[in-house]
């Protein structure tokens, strides 16, 4: 049975566990959640998964979510995107630390910045996150120079779990111009032969809702 | 050589980090490292991690952050809080879930209404974060319903993650009153034989800063 990723392109999250399947060689087909019709918030889906979020995994009776335990379990299955062996724990730490200080940020100010109503966005909280994203995106930058990936000579699960937000072309204050190792470390991922972006790897995109 | 952990009293992300360490049966020594002194912000700290943050494991020549990974290092040394092999990647995910949802926002929302000076708390920041936390703590609660631990039937890496910032007395919205599964999760974890508070497990509490 094909792997089946519920996912939507919006999201960054469903994103790093959809390139981590592409670059992988797995069999996988998206499943669209229709997370802007509110699908994410029904029983129904609750039910499927407690923490109410895509992306998730489905392999037969098997299911998982949360990006970065999927992108796991991939490499697990593959091989692919685990690092050296001693890499393995600064693998983790950085996927841990995307989670924690990047996109758990980048895609709530995407968020509020682009698909909530104008009249509702918060602006001191747009402000504020700015600015601790500033910090993320330094710790980044600062990280790679002289660096082609985040550890060593190839991709690995913490380059698909940082790059996730970075490739929207929606603005939350991230130029990849501003940033001269993000930015070419960027076209490095783009440069991995199957690599895609979000729009063209899941169904969803901001024009379909008119 | 005795390992070290870089931490201080006040840091939840420490205090995950302390108590997987306390609970291995590892012999460790905490190192005060002065936060509210802004020893995080020294270049020299810096150059030590990249990241700006506490929790730093040493061990010789080994040093480890984030301590998601400092928990896995731990389990890897010693076989514990990993769970059943079957349940490993429901660990995991409740340790990402915890550093992108929980801790991340807690540790931020805790900082801002206690150890900012008062004229400089963003009130709308506060309120927003606030609100967020409540989906979270609604997620956890309803998953604990019937359920002694996050996953299987002892404590794992998922308890100790997320259990870090609800023990701390400074107000932040939380309370555990309020939230019957989690009050008694709270409750199993306290006793599991070689518990300790965080502010007895690590150096550093507000009152020495008087």
């Amino acid at each position: 049975m094909t792997l089946q990723l519920h996912c939507f392109g919006e999201s960054g999250n469903s994103y790093k566990a959809a390139l981590a399947l592409e670059l992988s060689g797995l069999e996988w087909q998206p499943v669209k959640v229709d997370f802007f019709a509110g699908a994410t918030r029904s029983d129904a889906f609750r039910e499927f998964n407690a923490m109410a979020e895509a992306p998730v995994l489905v392999d037969g009776d098997f299911q998982l979510t949360q990006s970065g335990a999927i992108q796991q379990w991939v490499t697990d299955q593959t091989g692919r995107h685990g690092g050296e062996a001693q890499d393995k724990y600064e693998v983790l730490r950085w996927v841990l630390w995307d989670n924690h200080k990047l996109s758990s940020q980048a895609g709530m100010l995407r968020f509020l910045m682009n698909f909530l109503p104008e009249e509702k966005r918060p602006a001191e909280v747009i402000a504020f996150t700015q600015g601790r994203l500033k910090a993320a995106y330094t710790t980044l930058d600062t990280h790679l120079a002289g660096r082609d990936w985040i550890m060593g000579s190839g991709i690995t699960n913490a380059d698909i779990s940082c790059c996730a937000y970075l490739f929207y072309p929606e603005p939350f204050g991230f130029d990849r111009k501003d940033w001269p190792n993000i930015d070419r470390w960027l076209s490095n991922i783009e440069g991995v032969p199957g690599w895609k972006h979000p729009y063209d790897l899941m169904p969803g995109h901001p024009s379909d809702r008119g």
